[in-house]
């Protein structure tokens, strides 16, 4: 690909990949197969509201993950405030500042107020032994993230929180279909919140669904997110607009009888990706846990300066260039972001592991878009960055 | 129609009309177009997060309404609830009590208290001589709504927002492309919230847009939405996802190329069922003001059961028997419910109009769902049951 320095588009060459490659899923159906949903959508006239389509997704989610209620809404974050008012959280509630910045948000439109929490430098998810210290009397609840599809522990976590009666839920956007010691995510905790974000391998270009063997807390979700879909009226705190449209859901659903083969190729890339990379000093990916089963949609990497030769802003540089768009996530955490580092200072030197991971991660592209040629491509042009980092940071300077 | 009082499905007769007419627009484009706008969405594999469909809706609106700004998002609910917060309003915001739940669930949302104003008996709108006596030192803004299309008289408003120093923004849901004093609704106050539901005249199945001529609230309500039509980075109290997908846009595009056939539809069955109705007593029309100019999505009636011998609920039930489903709306203004009733009770007598209002009205089916012939057949019901009123209140009592 690259035979020279100055042949990196960053100092002026071709980039080389003509389009765009970012580091979300994206994956779509074939185009034949949505048409027949949107077409049998128009001839109903019935697009949202708890439609047809969005009853069957609820439905056959509740048979995929073996829970007894699945609650489907409009986006994650949506979600996310609604499971918040529908579990009746007060105070503060201990979450990682090392997450989407939806996990955090939720509790703010809540009324609630975030409790940040470190994560793990290996795994970069929350333990057990990092959240108990930071449970007291203003705690209402933990909201676990199972990072990068990664489970946080969650029967240690059912524990403690019985153990010092708060309340338990997830953010489990990058886990649909993950499976930690045989149980599909989905069924831990009081309610597990899954973004279907496009980003996201169920893909319902902006979605959302919850899980919960609670059927009082089902009816409350159902209640606050307003639509027919109510079955029993409960009091609630509030209501709200979380309603999934027919168009979501027929997305949902293609995506859902994709998921295997989706799951499969991810798989495929991250081992493509870790074993052409393997040789290459200071990369370290985040694998899944031992005996756990990830959906593989993000491949993370965290990039040693040392070792690599460059610094992960710097490569990363060289990389957007190249036409390679490695997400940033959690930029810092967002402890140290507006305007959570105004409301809660405290905070801004306390999660050292946060800090050090933010400046080393970086996301590497999968999904469809990406071929195993792709995969190829892309391990060489890191691999002969590394060769020549030490003349790449001199080009970066003059450039700079 | 009916020829007899037993034939009334609501005493076991067929119904009158085999399939449910409801009492929203629904109105849709023609399938072919919105293929080929599915299609091109498919072909981009660009779905959500401010993609060139959403870019080229915001622009278009802009242009339709004559303002610099216009913001899209998910759903008016969320609309609502972005706005409160980008105008960083505090404490507490006057708002009419008959209105959508969205308009002081979303309130709620954003931490305000609501000052529940009562309205109009004739115009069903609130005006500057009830909420002016309301406006203390607690309260940060008014939410005024305009019902059923109609402009609550927003130039009077304006004068009294300057005055009083409040912010002022409107619930303009019912109000696309309605036009009060020769200016389009959408470039009054701070700002205008539409909802695109697919009850409304635009409709992008879910979907909402903002107004505003303040670049400031505009670069704000931009931010607090989170997508890639973020043009400035500003300090906000804090973010959401109110991202609108493309295909949302895709509808909304569509639906904005009918809206002049879908507006004279409207007011063709809007005079159709006045002038047919005129004949029976105890039903009144809440008819546009005097100049202005109505989208007439809403055809709604009061029933004054003195006149028309039957009560509205009465003649509700007997009209879902035969099918014709004419939605409840602000079910006895929101301060009677929960969870509104128990946090402010003060409101619960207070609201004379609203409550008188909510006892009476009636909405009847209109849009691209209801023929000429639907709206004779509907109307020579109605004047067969106020015929007969005396007796099918015997048959309703004996059949309760």
């Amino acid at each position: 690909v690259k035979t020279s320095v100055s042949s990196l588009a960053v100092v002026g060459g071709m980039p080389a990949f003509p389009d765009r490659l970012n580091a979300g899923q994206n994956n779509l159906p074939g185009w034949e197969r949505f048409e027949r949903s949107l077409r049998d959508i128009f001839a109903r006239r019935y697009y949202t509201n708890h439609g047809p389509l969005v009853q069957e997704l609820e439905s056959r989610l509740a048979g995929f993950f073996g829970v007894k209620n699945v609650i489907c809404m409009t986006n994650g974050t949506i979600g996310l405030m609604i499971a918040a008012r529908a579990l009746g959280l007060r105070g503060r509630v201990i979450v990682p500042a090392f997450t989407s910045v939806a996990t955090i948000q939720s509790l703010t439109w809540a009324g609630l107020e975030p409790v940040f929490c470190d994560v793990d430098p290996l795994t970069h998810r929350i333990t057990t032994a990092l959240v108990e210290p930071l449970i007291d009397d203003t705690v209402s609840a933990i909201l676990g993230v199972h990072l990068w599809g990664n489970a946080c522990d969650p029967r240690e976590f059912e524990k403690l929180a019985e153990k010092k009666v708060v309340r338990l839920y997830f953010d489990a956007a990058h886990a649909f279909g993950s499976v930690h010691d045989g149980i599909p995510i989905g069924r831990f905790g009081d309610a597990e919140v899954f973004s279907l974000n496009s980003d996201n391998i169920l893909n319902a270009a902006e979605g959302c669904c919850i899980c919960t063997d609670d059927d009082a807390l089902a009816e409350s979700l159902r209640n606050i997110r307003s639509s027919y879909g109510i079955r029993t009226p409960v009091s609630v705190p509030i209501t709200g607009n979380g309603r999934m449209s027919e168009a979501q859901a027929a997305l949902a659903l293609l995506s859902l009888e994709d998921f295997p083969g989706n799951r499969m190729l991810n798989a495929e890339r991250f081992d493509s990706y870790r074993t052409q990379l393997a040789a290459v000093p200071g990369i370290r990916f985040i694998e899944p846990q031992q005996g756990d089963q990830s959906n593989y949609q993000h491949v993370v990497v965290e990039i040693d300066s040392k070792g690599f030769g460059l610094a992960r802003d710097a490569l990363k540089r060289v990389l957007e260039a190249e036409n390679i768009s490695c997400a940033h996530f959690a930029p810092g955490g967002w402890h140290r972001r507006k305007p959570y580092a105004d409301l809660f200072p405290q905070y801004m030197n306390a999660l050292e592991n946060t800090d050090i991971i933010s400046s080393r991660i970086m996301l590497l592209p999968s999904g469809q878009q990406v071929s195993s040629k792709t995969v190829s491509s892309l391990c060489s042009l890191i691999g002969f960055i590394h060769e020549h980092a030490a003349a790449i940071c001199v080009e970066l300077e003059r450039v700079a």
